[in-house]
């Protein structure tokens, strides 16, 4: 499978990355192999990752799709994940039809694959982050990782990306105000969709209004004079995405030569393995022995017979290999 | 200790109270057996455990000043206690100053502890929750747990209590949106301060307004008719507390017939130990060799090296007891 990736080999890419999503634990030694493999096969190659967030509504198929386009046109192989936390729970994902993206899809450039199955946040983040090399390691150029706007999943997009970019619609002043401070300061783009037709005046405007906020925020040190910054675009007519697309290669550029482009992906890579860590230790607690020992613990916990304490004790020391905290005894 | 406690001896329980929140290890196994031993002595008392939130200026201080003079004049003992995550980041905790509630602790059945100087707010609950069971062995009546209304404060405040009181301040319309709709829907009784002096007429419409806001809510099983309620008081002027307290006291009692005490306490108890067990888990990455070891793996995978996957295999098969993820390799 390895030298299938490395060839650029969809199949292969889509069966790795399926093996990633699996849930299986011989599959996982598998995974884990494969990734490292890749590691060691030193590639050398370096996409740009782009998260990219937008409200229900805004047009974000149309907006990947036509942005999409554009970059397979130039040459650029482009591939499109999705974070979705909610894909499990509501029964379809986001990207789960690619009929959203009927040409996109048929484009030999493009490779797109929908959000793992999985309602859990960290899991869908780490079958994405996993997806994400592989695609690279297939040499890729452009990766689109898309999310809901929703929760947390835009703290986990920025995290696996190079760029963040935000996706709004045109609207009054009042509603600048709906996009949270929080995701506002994540954004390094950010692009007002529908600039065409009727709204064309109006996207114009919350372009400026955004520019406005924009410069209100506290100069960050990854970013060259500019900024963060903000663009109209229109996807249905196709206009401003090759403009969005300089804007991003030149901030990208820039955070190379400067070294924070190295440095954040330094800093994502510490914090995804303490993730992985923390989330992998607090699995022991789902499997047997010790989820059985919980189970009963908890009902002598809620019948009043111990203490959580005391019988958080009991399960540490007993079957999670700790020892015991030290005491004389508290009477 | 445990004889003194339960003889309700003030300086037992203040140095019981010292003895949980101490973060030395033979300290924790003596908390562990003196809160057993506390629970095997079946001592049956059950404090009315009341949750109080409010934002900074809403006179919280005052109130419970108030508030809880009014119930030690009835013969009651009442214990204050405050759950404060930001205490030790910004060096004062928010019961640092027991000159805040100079009455108060200066009354023989009063007990009024400041929050514990932890910045981690998992821990800041720990020492509460056990405080709590404390102050319930040492004979307290009523046990009043304070909050300061930021982040998630609140949900750990309401995991703890029996009854959640949401103080608020006279204000327009336009400021009833700003409390959130989650904290909201935890509160069992809403109290507008101030109804006093020029603010009079604005509490009592602030009232109504969130008592309409209150019926717009889903009907819980837990409340009976009537609850959740909303009603005004005067700290200042001592109006509205023993209204207020009435109305706890009805609400306290309707549950405890209906069996949602028992169960909110039965919940609450295994809410608790599962956030022990998992706390205590994750503190294993905080000591050594395991916490030298993921800092030396964090450094291979930031250079490159190692994926996050193959780190965080190697640390948990390592370090951490676990058997390696079977895997015939991926190539």
């Amino acid at each position: 499978m390895q030298a299938g990736i490395l060839r650029g080999e969809r199949r292969a890419l889509a069966r790795a990355i399926t093996l990633v999503e699996s849930g299986r634990a011989d599959h996982r030694g598998d995974a884990i192999a494969l990734l490292q493999g890749l590691k060691d096969a030193d590639h050398g190659r370096e996409a740009l990752r782009i998260g990219l967030s937008g409200t229900p509504g805004v047009g974000k198929s149309t907006f990947i799709e036509a942005f999409g386009m554009m970059l397979t046109g130039r040459g650029l192989k482009v591939a499109v994940l999705a974070v979705d936390p909610s894909s499990a729970r509501s029964g379809g994902s986001i990207l789960g039809d690619k009929t959203r993206m009927e040409r996109l899809a048929r484009d030999p450039r493009a490779f797109i694959r929908p959000s793992p199955s999985q309602s859990h946040l960290g899991g869908v983040a780490r079958r994405t982050r996993e997806a994400i090399e592989l695609c690279e390691a297939a040499d890729f150029d452009v990766i689109l990782i898309e999310t809901v706007g929703v929760g947390q999943s835009e703290t986990v997009v920025a995290e696996l990306s190079d760029l963040f970019v935000l996706l709004l619609a045109p609207a009054g002043g009042d509603e600048l105000q709906g996009v949270k401070r929080g995701i506002m300061e994540m954004a390094d783009i950010i692009l007002i969709n529908k600039a065409d037709g009727d709204l064309k005046a109006t996207a114009t405007r919350t372009c400026a209004d955004y520019a406005g906020a924009l410069r209100l925020l506290r100069k960050r040190p990854q970013d060259p004079e500019g900024f963060p910054k903000a663009l109209t675009v229109s996807a249905i007519e196709e206009a401003g995405l090759a403009q969005a697309w300089d804007e991003m290669q030149a901030l990208a550029e820039w955070r190379r030569e400067t070294g924070h482009w190295a440095a954040r992906r330094a800093h994502q890579a510490r914090y995804w393995f303490e993730a992985e860590v923390r989330e992998a230790l607090l699995s022991t607690l789902k499997r047997e022995p010790v989820k059985g020992a919980m189970a009963r613990l908890a009902g002598a916990v809620e019948a009043g017979d111990l203490t959580a304490a005391a019988a958080a004790e009991e399960l540490l020391t007993t079957y999670l290999q700790r020892p015991p905290q030290s005491g004389t005894g508290g009477t």
